[in-house]
């Protein structure tokens, strides 16, 4: 059901041939009401698509009526053209469903720089806006580019429910990651109060997960409230659902990030402020040495202090404790627990690292560096 | 003859048990004057081995008669047992040449986290010791790790001469890189025109080799004059000279950088300060999608804009153009000539990358992401 299981929500997932595959390649979510409230974040990349850019234009009065997804191209550094065909993408879902193109926001994934078939495109708005229903399962598949499993999320609240889809399979980094999610709920929250919990929520799921260190051009996480529950929750109450949402959608994307084969949870405790917590956490996410060595099952422990050494953090790198799935193999920057005492043949790997400075404390989430992601890298055009 | 070339210096390699392969691993070179004077840069990574913190006290006075290095175990992370192992190195190099242990400089390389041989060592010591002379080369072999050639220079300016040994092969990046580098000259100039040559010629060599973004903890670059020559070149061309010597060892390394197929250059121009040209062409060289793309010889410059969008430079993204080996792929911020009018097929890669917003530019070079770095980088343990 995902996007489509709060009340008030239609969607369908379509193909037009964006995709040569002739997968579904068209996606569209309809909030019936009868509230419309609604917010957004986007990527924190400099270069943003042309939906990017359209869309923070439509969410800025914090409100959505429809929101319109293609993969099969991501409409990235397309110029003026690029624009204009966001441009008519959304009159069109206006046209069709009788609302304004103000209040239509569109998301693209795909290969940067190359024009998006303008016809198919529209063909296939008409064809989602013919095919409105409880279609969520189908949307959730009509934004996978090199996804190989949909990602969908439904959890229930005291009289409401929250619904959620997300793509990315690669190009997963801080700031966002290549990542398209649309969360929906019939709880009834003004505008101001969505933005806040999804702020809250992402900063700690989708914030969070850097796979491979490359930020993409098209992230949006796009939450809409129908309001038609009749239920308004506590915002407290609410972000922590959110957030428990966003946090299924983010480890979903983490298992299925191109070419992985462990997921990596990197946990810092004793830094003296949560941003260095971060920074030392996202140092070890993003080096290929550390996540080469992971791929191989080598608990090496020299390449996590060789990365936390270059971050600005407040520490003693001859204090720090680094432990691997609960083993501490490193303890006051020498030799601990010999290394052949973990295991690390299992998917999931835990990284602990104490810098022994403080008490605040992050977690990081990311994959090993594979065969694999080098070769659907090497080869990805499409 | 590398490090043997100018006159004054003495070198030997030998091997002593730290690399299970038999193979060479220690080397020494002595500076029998006149002069002793000397300059070293280290690596600006925190997390320090133990004998760069050795080396930092060595330096600090402008002299050095010695530099001893090992292969087959870095030193580092191994506790106050390790550098008690650097002390008493620099000692036995004392005694053997009957000079003060406060001007022999140590370094190793290999892997963290593990206690060196001390026996095995000052075995090296004394062997290298005993089998000094004109054998520049033997040291270089010495100091090898995964490196699959030596690497060495000698150039001549008026009167005097330059030479130079390298190794490194991975862990190659800025602040120095898993690299070390011993240059020695029969010029005759004082510690402190040696450190300002030094500095002004690594900053634009070997700080701008970015092969795979992972900062060691072990990287040190020794220059050291023996005025044996008799000649005091101007400033400005010593270091002319040796910028032109750390440019030949940094391609050198750049060449043979672990598992690598394609050298790239990426020449950034038309930026506001240097530091902003050097910003933007490190966050390409850093994108592992951009170097997956370089491995399957696909000129994706999507995957270069989206890289230079996270940078904080000042330029506008849709001013930009990208060339790759001279056909311009991207005008403005949009598709240019087609892609396929590029042959990425050869070893040398250049991408230029004009951000249209002032006159200061900068060269980083970088290696592609290749299975065969996976490979080498999951089973690394020597």
């Amino acid at each position: 059901m995902s996007v489509t299981a709060p009340k008030g929500f239609r969607a369908a997932g379509v193909a037009c041939g964006l995709k040569s595959s002739g997968a579904r390649d068209l996606a569209l979510v309809v909030n019936d009401g009868p509230s419309s409230q609604a917010a957004a974040v986007f990527t924190s990349n400099r270069a943003k698509a042309n939906p990017i850019l359209w869309s923070q234009q439509v969410i800025a009065d914090g409100t959505a009526t429809a929101i319109v997804l293609n993969s099969g191209g991501a409409n990235c550094f397309t110029g003026a053209q690029g624009f204009q065909t966001t441009h008519v993408t959304a009159e069109a879902v206006a046209d069709a469903l009788s609302v304004s193109a103000g209040d239509v926001v569109v998301c693209s994934t795909g290969l940067i720089g190359e024009q998006l078939n303008r016809d198919a495109l529209l063909s296939g708005v008409a064809a989602a806006a013919a095919s409105l229903g409880a279609h969520g399962d189908d949307a959730a598949r009509a934004i996978m580019t090199t996804d190989s499993v949909p990602k969908t999320v439904v959890l229930e609240g005291p009289g409401y429910t929250i619904g959620g889809m997300a793509k990315g399979a690669g190009m997963l980094a801080p700031g966002l990651a290549t990542m398209l999610v649309v969360l929906t709920t019939d709880a009834d929250l003004p505008a101001a109060e969505l933005d806040r919990a999804l702020r809250a929520a992402t900063r700690v799921s989708f914030d969070r997960l850097d796979s491979d260190g490359c930020m993409s051009t098209n992230d949006q996480v796009t939450l809409m409230a129908s309001g038609a529950s009749g239920v308004i929750p506590p915002v407290e109450q609410f972000t922590e659902l959110l957030t428990e949402a966003c946090m299924s959608l983010m480890t979903q994307l983490q298992a299925d990030a191109e070419g992985s084969s462990h997921d990596i949870v990197i946990a810092v405790s004793g830094a003296v402020t949560d941003d260095d917590a971060v920074e030392v956490a996202r140092s070890v996410a993003r080096s290929n040495l550390f996540k080469a060595a992971m791929f191989g099952n080598d608990p090496n422990w020299g390449r996590v202090l060789a990365a936390i050494g270059t971050t600005n953090a407040a520490f003693d790198p001859y204090a720090v404790d680094v432990s691997f799935n609960g083993v501490r193999l490193c303890h006051a920057g020498a030799p601990d627990r010999p290394r052949d005492e973990v295991d690390l043949s299992g998917r999931e790997i835990d990284v602990s690292i104490d810098l022994k400075a403080g008490s605040a404390a992050a977690t990081v989430y990311t994959n090993d560096l594979t065969h694999d992601y080098v070769h659907e890298n090497s080869a990805y055009a499409s």
